[in-house]
C-alpha cells in the first residue's frame, strides 16, 4: 500500500460503503415511518439486499486478500523465508488479515439474512469487530517512522477504533436510526481521511512530499480532521434531506399535517375536546419518541 | 486568542449559556411534575424557546468565525502562504473551527424542532460532537509551551472530554434531568476555568505572570479546579431551589401535602384502609422513579 | 497525613463506613423479597436512617475540614504567604476538598431524603463526584516521590476512581443490589489499603520503612491488593449471609420451600398438572429476576 | 510457569472451559427458541449442570494453588525470608492469587444455583473479577524483561481485560447470547495465546527461542493474534452449526418452515387474509426480537 493508489482505493471502498449504508439506512427509517401497512413488503425486500450486500463484501474481501498476496513484489501465500531466515512482507499480512475480517462481515450478512436461528445482531457484532481488528494491526504498523507519519496514522486508528465502539454500542442498543448515522458518518471520515493520507505521504502531482517532521503540518492535519468530518456530516445531511423528500412528497412537515387533517376530519364528525388531544399525542409521539419505536 | 479578553470572552460565553440552560432544565422539569393537564402547552412553548436559542447559536458562531478571521493579524481566510511556504495563522484556524461546529449545534436546534422527521436526540449528538471536537483540538493545541500552561489546558481538555461523553450519554439516555443538570455543570465549569487560564496566563492586573515552571502553583490549580466545580454545583443547587420555589408556590413540600390532603379528602368518605395505600403509592412514585418518567 | 495515624484515620472512616453500607443495603433487599406487605413501613424507617447518616457524614467532613486546617503546623485558613511568596502547606489543603466533597455528598442524603422534589439518583451521583474529585487529587498528589511511594498511591487512585465509576453506574442503574455490594466492596479495598499504605510508609513499630526503590515490594503489593480484595469480598459475604439467616428465620432455602409447600397445599385441591407449572414458575422468577425487580 | 508446560496447562484449562462453555451456551439457546413446553425442565437440568461446573472449578483451583506452591522450588507457603530478608518467589505467590479468584467463581457457581436468596448475576460478576484481577496480575508480572517477551504479555493482558469487560457487560445485560459467544471467544483466544507464548519463548522442539529484540517479530505477533481470534471464531462457529442442526432435526430452516406450516393449516380453515400477518408477526419476532427474549 506504500503508494497513492494504494490508499485511494481502500478510501474509496470506504466512501462508497458509506454512502450506501446512508442510503439503507434513512431508507428504512422513512419506510418505517410513512408505511405501516406495507411495511412487512418492505422488510422483505431489505433482507434481500442484505445478503447482496453481504455477497458485493465477500467478493471484496476475496479480491483484496487475493490482490495484496499476488502483486508484483508481494508474499505469494509464503510467511516465512528459511533461507534467509526472516519474514517475508509482513505488511502485505497485515492487510490481507484486515480483508479477511471484513470478509467475515460479509459472511455474517449473508448468514443473518437466510438462517433464521441466527440472532440478527451477529451482524453488528463482526462489523464492530473488524474495525477493532483494523485498529489493532493499523496501531503496531508504523514502527520507526517520521512522526508526521506516525501522527496521521494515529488519527486513523482514532477514527477507527471510534468507529468499532459505536458499531458495538448499535450491536447493543439496536434501530436507532442516529446511532447508525453516527457510525456512518465516521466510516465517510475514515474513507476521506485514507485520501487525505495518500495526498500527505505521496503527492499524486509528483512533487515532494509534506515536510514530515514539521509541527505545523501537525497543527494543520488536527483541524483538517475536523473538516472531513464536517464534511461527512454535510453529505450525510444532504442524502438524508433528499431521501425523505423523495419518500414523503411534496410536503416535509408531513407527520404535522397528517395530525391537522386527522383533526379536521375528526372535528366535523365529533366534538373538538374530545378529538384534539388525542392527535395531538399522536403528533408528540411522533416528535419525542422518533429513536424508541424506530 | 492570546490574551486575557481572548479567554474571557470564551469563559463568559459558556457561564451565560450553561445559567440559561440550567434555567430551562429546572423549568421543564418543574413544568412536567406539577402542571401535567397544560403540559402540552408549555412543550410548545419549549418548542419556540429551542428554535430562537438555535438562532442565537448560530449567530454567535458566525460571529466567532469572523472575528477569529478579520481581527488584526487573523489569517483573512488565507490557508497556507506559498511566498513564504508556510501555514498562516493555524490556531486562528483551530478557533475558526471550534465555532463552526458549535454552529452546527444551533444549526441541528433549530432544524429539530421545525421539521418533524428529524429524531429529537439528533442536538444532543451535535452538542457532544462539538465539545468531543473542540477537546480534540485543544489537545492539539500546546505544542512547545512551559509545563503549568500545558497543564491548565490538559485540565481543560478533560473538563471538555467529560461533558462530550455526559452529553454523549444524555442523547441514549433521555429525559433524566439530574444527567442533564451534571452535565451542565460542567459547561459552567468549562466557563469559569476559561477565567482562571486568563488570569494565570495573562493576569489582567498587568503584574507578571504565575511562575510557569513552579510544581507548587500545579498542585493549587488542582484543587483550584475542584472548588470551581463545587462552586458551579452551588449555583446549579441555587437556580434549582429557586424556580422550584417559583413554581410550586409556598410549599416546597408539595408532592407529600397534596397526597396528605388526598389521603384526608379520600378518607372521608371512603375507609381509611382502603384509601391510605393508594396515595402513598402515588408518593413513593414521587419520589423513586422520577427520573424514569420525566 | 504524614503519619501512621493520618492513614489509619481515613482507612477506619472508609472500612466502618462499608460495613455499615453492606448492612443496610443487605437489609433493604431481604426486607423487599420476605415482607412485601409491610415494605412501606420499612421504606419510611431506611428513609430516617439515610436522614442520621447524612447529618453524620455532614459532622465527620466539617470535623475533618477543620481537623486539618487548625492542627499544629496546618495553614489556619491561610491559602498564600505574600511576605515568603508561596503557597500555604497546599496538602493540607487538598485533604481539605476532599472532605468537603464528602460532605456534599451528606448534603444530598439529607436533601434527597427531606425535599420530595428532588431525584433521589442525586445522592449516588455526589458520592460518584466526591469519589472522582479524591481520585484526581490524589493523581496530583504525589511529585517527586519515591517508587514505591507513587506506585502504593497510584493503586488507590485506580480504586478510588473503579468505585467512582461503579457509584455512577448505580446513579444510572439502580435498585441492582449486587453492583451496590460491588461498589461497597472497593470502599472497604480503599479502607484497608489505607491502612497498608500506613505500615508500607510509616511502619508503626517504629522500625524502619521499607525500601523504596526495591522492585520486588512492588511485586509484593500488587498481589496483597488482590488479598485486600478477596478479604473484603469474605467481609461481605459473611454480612450478606448473617443478615439473610435473620431475616429468613431457620431456613435459608425459604424461596424453594414456600414454592414446595404451595405446590402441597394446591395439589391437594388441584390436578397436580395444572398446579406445578405455576408454582415452579414462581419459583423461577425468583430465582432469575431478582435483580430487576429489586 | 517459565516453561513450554506452563504454558501450555492454562492454555489447555482456557480452551477446554471455552468449548465446553460454548456447548451451553448455544444448547440453552436451542433449548429456549425450540422447547417452549419442556423448557422448564431443561433449566432444572441446567442448574445441576452449573452445581457440577463450580464444583469442578473449585477443584482445579485448588489443584492449582497447591501445586503453584508445593512443586520443587516452590515457595511452600512461606511468603517472606528474615534471614536472607527478601521475598520468596513472588511469581508462584501471584499465580496463586490468580487459581484464588478462579476459585472463587466456582464457589459463586455453586451458591447461586443452590440457595434461591442469592442473585443469578452474582456468577458473572465473580467471572469478570477473576479476569480482571489476572489483568492487573500480568500487568505487573513482567518487569525487565525483553521487549518481544513483554509485547506477548501485553497482547495478553489487552485480551484479559477485553474478556472481563464483556463478562461484566454480561452482568449488566443478560441473556444475550451473542454476547455471551462473544466473551467466550475470548477465553479461547487466551487459551490459544497461552499456546502461542509458549512457542515463542521457550520452543518445545528444543531449539532457539525467538530474537526477542526482533521488531519483525512483534509485526508478525500483531496479526498472529489476529489469525487466534479468527480461529476461535471459526471453533465457536462450528460448534453453533453442530448443536443447531442436533437440536433441530434436519431443518435448519425451523423457524422459517414452522411459520410457513401454520400458514398452510390455518389457511386451510381461516380466510387467508386474517391468518397471514399473525404467523408472519411471529416469524418477525424470532428474527428480530430473539436476544431481548432469550
Amino acid at each position: 500500500m506504500g503508494s497513492f493508489k494504494g490508499h485511494a482505493l481502500p478510501g474509496t471502498f470506504f466512501y462508497v460503503t458509506g454512502i450506501w449504508w446512508t442510503l439503507k439506512a434513512v431508507l428504512k427509517y422513512a419506510c418505517k415511518r410513512h408505511k405501516r401497512t406495507s411495511y412487512l413488503g418492505s422488510k422483505a425486500l431489505f433482507h434481500r439486499v442484505d445478503i447482496v450486500e453481504g455477497i458485493i463484501l465477500v467478493c471484496m474481501a476475496l479480491t483484496g486478500m487475493l490482490g495484496e498476496q499476488f502483486i508484483t513484489g508481494g508474499p505469494y501465500l509464503s510467511l516465512y523465508d528459511y533461507k534467509k531466515g526472516q519474514w517475508v512482507q509482513l505488511l502485505g499480512w497485515h492487510h490481507t488479515t484486515m480483508y479477511f475480517f471484513f470478509g467475515l462481515v460479509g459472511v455474517a450478512d449473508i448468514l443473518c439474512s437466510t438462517i433464521s436461528s441466527i440472532p440478527a445482531s451477529l451482524s453488528k457484532l463482526t462489523l464492530s469487530n473488524a474495525l477493532l481488528v483494523e485498529a489493532f494491526i493499523f496501531y503496531n504498523h508504523t514502527h520507526g517512522r517520521e512522526i508526521l507519519d506516525i501522527f496521521v496514522h494515529q488519527l486513523l486508528v482514532l477514527v477507527i477504533i471510534v468507529t468499532g465502539l459505536l458499531a458495538f454500542l448499535e450491536f447493543l442498543i439496536r434501530h436507532n436510526v442516529i446511532l447508525e448515522l453516527l457510525r456512518i458518518s465516521f466510516i465517510l471520515l475514515q474513507g476521506s481521511w485514507f485520501w487525505q493520507i495518500g495526498f500527505v505521504l505521496y503527492p499524486p502531482s509528483g512533487g515532494p512530499a509534506w515536510d514530515l517532521t514539521d509541527h505545523e503540518n501537525i497543527m494543520f492535519l488536527t483541524i483538517c480532521l475536523c473538516w472531513h468530518y464536517a464534511f461527512s456530516f454535510i453529505i450525510i445531511g444532504i442524502i438524508y434531506a433528499f431521501v425523505i423528500w423523495l419518500t414523503s412528497g411534496p410536503h416535509l412537515l408531513r407527520g404535522w399535517a397528517t395530525s391537522k387533517i386527522n383533526a379536521v376530519i375528526q372535528g366535523a364528525s365529533l366534538p373538538h375536546v374530545g378529538s384534539f388531544p388525542e392527535s395531538k399525542e399522536d403528533y408528540c409521539l411522533f416528535l419525542f419518541q422518533k429513536p424508541s419505536d424506530t
